[in-house]
């Protein structure tokens, strides 16, 4: 089907040609002379208006032309008299493909809240909003393949259903065939999982980062980009129960190499977005946040400022702030502790490094000291910790005897261990939730609103 | 940390440059005047020629330099002596991460077998055949968002977990948080979804289709590459239980623009697996398919024939040749099928269309002799079918019919109609299996073989 979208009709050389242009219609006005549609193909947040000469076409040829209705107009692409928009296109012919009954199709007109549209999720991509978050979500997703991909760096696909919880970090779904009404059962009445899909109990993945450790001790450097799922029963508006992680690791690196990596990374990625999704960058800072497309330059152009933990937790104590949660040195920092050195003390992104191991992994390498390990942490102005990483524990001996400590099976490690058993490396790397990516980029507030069919407790529709 | 990694060290220009070489050893063989040791850092299938001369370093420096072996070397970049190699390096200084046991390490030397090495999945990207593997596999799957990122498509994440069970392509894993060896239940003695996570049966996607023409119908053009599963217990070459998949759902097509994109878009796939992977692909020709890069570029060159079913049934009744599954229109074809309308008929890749509806899925356009429907598959040498997809039925009324024909519950397709009902579009779409993809470049033969860590009847180590 020969067809003009929307991104080409503002080449050079395009006014004056015959185009063809589908597309859904958002608005339609006008009188008895002349109509005006806007009409919008999904392509750009930008619609063309197509304008009607009612000598050419009938009320009755107009009729199905409503809100939500799909069409294809033939005509000429013209300089548009009116403002808001450089060209129009005067429509020759229309052939309607659908319409849409102004009495029940829901996004009528502007204005719809955020919670009404993700009640009809599967609508709201049709929005201006919806729109722009989903093109630059997409933009992103290209961005990160391409910074690992021009660095060397290969896309390792890790596995979702797992046999394994070795990290720990989160509640998991379980995955099974069971008939969960009457599952087999061995003579004690413990259901029998031989007899399961795998021959044993599984789960969804909450983590491809161990896996990630076996790909980068033999391929150097890779990164992973795939779903992560959480079973914690958290209702808020930063936690999604399904949501897609990236996971970059890195063998012959330590943790200053890391960060400068995690630091090249998002500014590559936010220099993208606002390069490549302007219209939808300028979109959102007008409806949502007017301080948007300021606070992204300000992070490209800024130098993110490294410190330990000790000294972080030392500023906080010194503040004189009265924080929620008191800071001492061994918590786990919260969101208003990690907002007020990027926001009030530094006013720029922050890495915070050399976590007390207690409240980190057991994969991650221990410093001389005995008590903190090369973790690191970059935080983020509005929205806290974005990446966390670290150097890992290369030591098999040392390694060892932490999963001893924190009573993690051994029998389920073997695999994993084997990296440190066998010409074992310096390593490291580190993970970004994407939707907290999206999060920052769009200045969308609740994480359901960057990701197109969120999943949360109680709620897996679409 | 200062490294030069292989893929650098044959820049121009590099000739009697110092430098920091670091990687796992490969061989190790000399005398007692000079040692030669191979080290691979993963960057490619070539792995750097170490020269360590005897007089500056002592048996006991280079006792743990064993086969699996991790080393920093320090040293000469000079032109090569011996065969095999351009450049070497003249050793200086030796560092070794980590040694590993010839008593235990399992990759000694080279010639273990596929099955072997399914067994220790976790170490086989080690290898020359799973690092090549693995790059094109890495290659691949960039070369697809680029592909579609160029031509304006919108990566598109659909959910993973679903209640929805409309495509019906297949098995279902089950998600659940209940404890299964005591779930609630209602007083009819019924498992109680309620408790469940989602409140209602969840169970992992088969395909994304639907939600990307959610997405299609208000972008305009969309992708999907993700994860997708399958419960059958296939115990197979060609099955695998999780794989990913890429799924672009474009407006305003039809089937005849969606076969151009099907075609454009795996040649584009392959090509530049040709070009950014020579290295690998020829050494997976010599290892184990002499043919394989012949025949890729066959695939490249040539123009896919495109005919109908019905013309393909033809085809193989008047053939003589006698399959094991005989041929009547009406029937699924087999393999058998395909590949002799491919590899003996036409000599070339086919694009067969215009299926019977009984065999196909509900969602596709029923053309107007009312029996067949616009499906499309393409047909590939060696593995038959590598592509399916369709024009969608754009009819409200149409596809209503359908589905009560197939008893789909209505209830459960209220937002796919509603695709339909407001602002209905022409749409066409296609499916690929990424492995299968994987499985035709590399000239692997089982696709166990082309993804990191397989997901099979159980099996889900690592």
């Amino acid at each position: 089907m020969k067809r003009t979208k929307t991104t080409d009709l503002y080449s050079p050389g395009m006014i004056g040609k015959e185009v063809d242009v589908m597309g859904w219609v958002r608005t339609r006005r006008g009188n008895k002379h002349v109509q005006f549609v806007a009409l919008n193909d999904g392509s750009t947040i930008r619609s063309v208006q197509i304008v009607f000469d009612m000598t050419l076409f009938s009320d009755d040829d107009l009729r199905p032309v409503t809100t939500g209705s799909a069409i294809h107009v033939k005509g000429l692409l013209v300089e548009s008299q009116g403002r808001g928009q450089s060209c129009e296109v005067q429509a020759q012919t229309l052939e309607v493909f659908g319409t849409a009954d102004p009495a029940t199709y829901p996004l009528q007109k502007k204005g719809h809240s955020l919670e009404f549209l993700r009640e009809i999720a599967h609508l709201r991509p049709r929005t201006n909003t919806f729109g722009a978050v989903l093109r630059i979500r997409s933009a992103l997703a290209f961005a990160i393949h391409k910074f690992f991909q021009e660095r060397g760096f290969y896309y390792l696909n890790t596995p979702l259903i797992t046999a394994s919880d070795c990290e720990g970090a989160g509640a998991m779904f379980q995955v099974t065939t069971l008939d969960i009404a009457n599952p087999p059962r061995d003579e004690e009445g413990r259901v029998d999982y031989s007899a399961d899909f795998f021959g044993k109990p599984t789960a969804l993945t909450v983590s491809g980062q161990l896996e990630g450790e076996l790909g980068a001790t033999a391929l150097g450097a890779i990164y992973t980009f795939g779903p992560t799922f959480r079973a914690e029963n958290s209702n808020t508006p930063r936690h999604l129960s399904e949501f897609w992680m990236i996971e970059p690791e890195v063998a012959f690196i330590d943790i200053a190499d890391n960060m400068d990596l995690a630091e090249d990374f998002i500014k590559y990625c936010i220099s993208y977005a606002l390069e490549r999704c302007h219209d939808d960058i300028e979109f959102l800072s007008q409806m949502y946040d007017q301080e948007l497309e300021a606070r992204l330059r300000s992070i490209v152009d800024s130098t993110f400022v490294r410190l330990t933990y000790t000294e972080g937790v030392k500023i906080l104590q010194e503040s004189g702030r009265k924080f929620e949660f008191p800071v001492s040195w061994g918590i786990d920092l919260q969101s208003e502790h990690e907002r007020y050195l990027v926001e009030e003390h530094f006013k720029c992104p922050v890495i915070l490094t050399d976590y007390p191991k207690d409240i980190k992994a057991f994969y991650m390498k221990l410093n001389d000291d005995g008590r903190t390990v090369r973790a690191m942490d970059v935080l983020f102005p509005k929205i806290g910790e974005i990446i966390g990483g670290s150097e890992r524990e290369a030591s098999y001996e040392k390694l060892q005897q932490r999963i001893k400590e924190l009573n993690i099976p051994m029998k389920d490690m073997w695999w994993y261990l084997d990296t440190r058993r066998y010409g074992t490396v310096p390593h490291a790397g580190f993970g970004l939730g994407f939707e907290r990516l999206v999060l920052f980029v769009t200045g969308m507030t609740n994480i359901r609103d960057v990701i197109p069919f969120p999943r949360t407790p109680n709620n897996a529709e679409f």
